[in-house]
This record gives C-alpha cells, sequence and structure tokens, in this order.
C-alpha cells in the first residue's frame, strides 16, 4: 500500500527526521477492509487510532430503541476511532463501518503511547489534529441547536462535498438527525429555488 | 491568588520540574471578572486558554435571531475559550460570560506556543485534556440525537451535578436546548415520580 498520504498528512504539522519515520513506519500496520465490514463494533474495546488511505466509512451509534444514529464520516486523510473507547480502553459505544472497501493505517494503543514517549513531535500532531476536531464537532452542536435543517443539510454539502456523493442520502439524513423524507423535501425545495 | 488547583491540575497528567513550574509561572497571568463581565465577546479574537480558579462562567452562541444557546458551562478547575477562535488567532463565534464573579488563569496564545516549545510535556498536557473534552462533546452530539430530553436533563445533572446548583433554570434548558417550560414539566414530573 502506498504510505505517502500518511506521512505527507503529518507533514502538514511536524517535520519527522528520517529516523522518527522508520520508527514510525516500523510501529504501524495496513489493513484492507472490504464493504459492510466493521473496524470496530460496540463492546469491544477500540485499540488502533486509523488514518484512511482509500475508502469512507461511517461511525454510528446505536440507540435503546435500536435506531442508528450516524455521528461522522471519514474518508481519505481523515482519522477515525472511538476516541473515548480508545483513550481509557474500554468498551466502545461506537460502531465505525466500511461503507467501500476501505485501506486503513493503524496505530496500536500501545505503539502510540511508545511513540508518544520516542517521538514527542507526535504529541504535538495529535494535539493539533484532535482540536481541530473539537471545533468541528463543537461547531456540530451548536449548529444543531441554531440552524433549521436545510441550512444545516446546505452547510454539510459544503463542509463534505466528496462524501454526498459516496454515501446514500438516508445516511446524510441520519447524521443530520432528520428523516430521510424531510431531506427529501429540503432537496426538491432546493432544486426547485434553482430553477 | 493561589496557584495550588492550576499546578494541582497539570500535575494529574504530567510531572512539570521546578524549571519548567517557574517558566510556566512567569508566562500566565491571573486576572478577576465580575459577575455580568465578558472573558471573550463574539468578533474578537480569543487571545487566552483560560483555566478557572473560581467562578462559573457560560459559553454561548447568539443565532440569527437573536437567541442564545448555551454551548457549555465552566466551574473551577475546567478551561474555557473559544478554541476556534484561539488556535486560528480569528474572530469568536461565541462569548464567555461570567456568572459569578471569577478568577482565572489566563495564557496568551503567543506565550504557550513558546512554551509549547520550551516544555514540549505541555504538548502532551494539552493533548489529552483535548482528547477528552473532544469524547466529552461527541457524547453530547450523541445524546442530542438519541435520547429524551428528560434523560438528557438526568444525565446533566449527574455530569455535573455542582453547576446546576449555581446557574438559572433557563440556562439548563438552553444547554439542553428545549424551552424552560418544556424543563420545567420534566423537573415536575420527576419530582412526582419520586413521592
Amino acid at each position: 500500500m502506498n504510505l505517502t498520504p500518511f506521512f505527507d498528512y503529518i507533514k502538514q504539522y511536524v517535520e519527522l527526521t528520517s529516523e522518527e519515520q522508520s520508527l514510525l513506519l516500523s510501529k504501524i500496520k495496513t489493513r484492507k477492509y472490504l464493504k459492510g465490514q466493521f473496524v470496530i463494533q460496540n463492546g469491544d474495546v477500540c485499540r488502533h487510532e486509523n488514518f484512511v488511505l482509500s475508502g469512507c466509512l461511517k461511525t454510528f451509534y446505536i440507540d435503546n430503541e435500536g435506531q442508528e444514529h450516524i455521528v461522522m464520516f471519514a474518508i481519505e486523510n481523515w482519522w477515525t476511532a472511538d476516541l473515548g473507547s480508545f483513550i481509557t480502553q474500554t468498551p466502545a459505544d461506537l460502531n465505525i463501518q466500511c461503507l467501500e472497501n476501505s485501506e486503513l493505517v493503524q496505530i496500536h494503543y500501545d505503539d502510540l503511547q511508545q511513540l508518544y514517549l520516542k517521538i514527542p513531535k507526535l504529541e504535538r500532531f495529535f494535539r493539533i489534529i484532535i482540536q481541530k476536531a473539537f471545533v468541528a464537532v463543537q461547531k456540530r452542536v451548536i449548529n444543531n441547536f441554531s440552524l433549521p435543517a436545510s441550512d444545516r443539510y446546505l452547510q454539510f454539502r459544503d463542509q463534505y462535498p466528496k462524501i454526498e456523493q459516496r454515501v446514500p442520502q438516508y445516511m446524510i439524513a441520519s447524521y443530520l438527525g432528520i428523516t430521510k423524507e424531510f431531506l427529501s423535501k429540503i432537496r426538491s425545495q432546493l432544486i426547485s429555488q434553482k430553477k
């Protein structure tokens, strides 16, 4: 598998020496998943941080009524994990499933703890990308209670234009917290406004 | 002001040498705010990370209709900032206002960037606390779309028991994304269930 996108991604934030790069390389694994397979299932402990080399995945939560709620999507150059499970090494609440055949770079929890000690720049790297992820999810909380569904859909399309062409509409509805019928109505209204 | 809680808090995550502690001490400031005063107002750039030594603050967003939505509360031993504004040094979307007279430890953005270089352990410290904050806010997204308001209220009471006694009910309603009349109804039902 071509790991260039992985190292290029890290390079955006920290400059690793060739020794550090070799050490990191020795601690990561790549893994292929088929469409439909799970990277993590609720109840299991999330052992890996995952970087997407190719493919598309959804992270979702099943509520007490058995309904699925999509928490996030991940495509190329995104990280995905049940972070709550990963940092505490306790059973996951979330599921991560492949919507396409996917190739991931995986870093095991134990290896990452060692890597933090040996390559302190990785502390910086993960500090920065988690700050960005925090801001994104906080923005989602704010949008959810301050914007009508149609505006949230437009924001979703702006922020994740590549995802919309790759995942079914009912999953986008789930991500937005609305029914697929309501999403369909919003889309029809937007099309008729364009005419 | 007594800075022991601040250094004790850091000690939970990383062990600083006395030199590092002195350097950090030389870069932080403490500031007192009166009830009603703002630590950050939307449109201004958030220049500081803030650690609460005493007091209680709310972070809120004003939507296009002028309605206030509470994003989070902060009390003793919490951090508060508009992180999106802070990390990009661009104007804030959020407001942070004191609900009580409050004492904060403030670290200026420029000083923090220097501190990261001189005390790499602080990268680790902030990486860990931001991971925890990410998990908390992601859990809020999940709860918002998977739990009824009454359960979210109970969770709020469990998670933040000390805050509920310090902030008015209408702010808790705002945090939960419900009207204060609906929160009042939920509370009455819970009281009658207890009888």
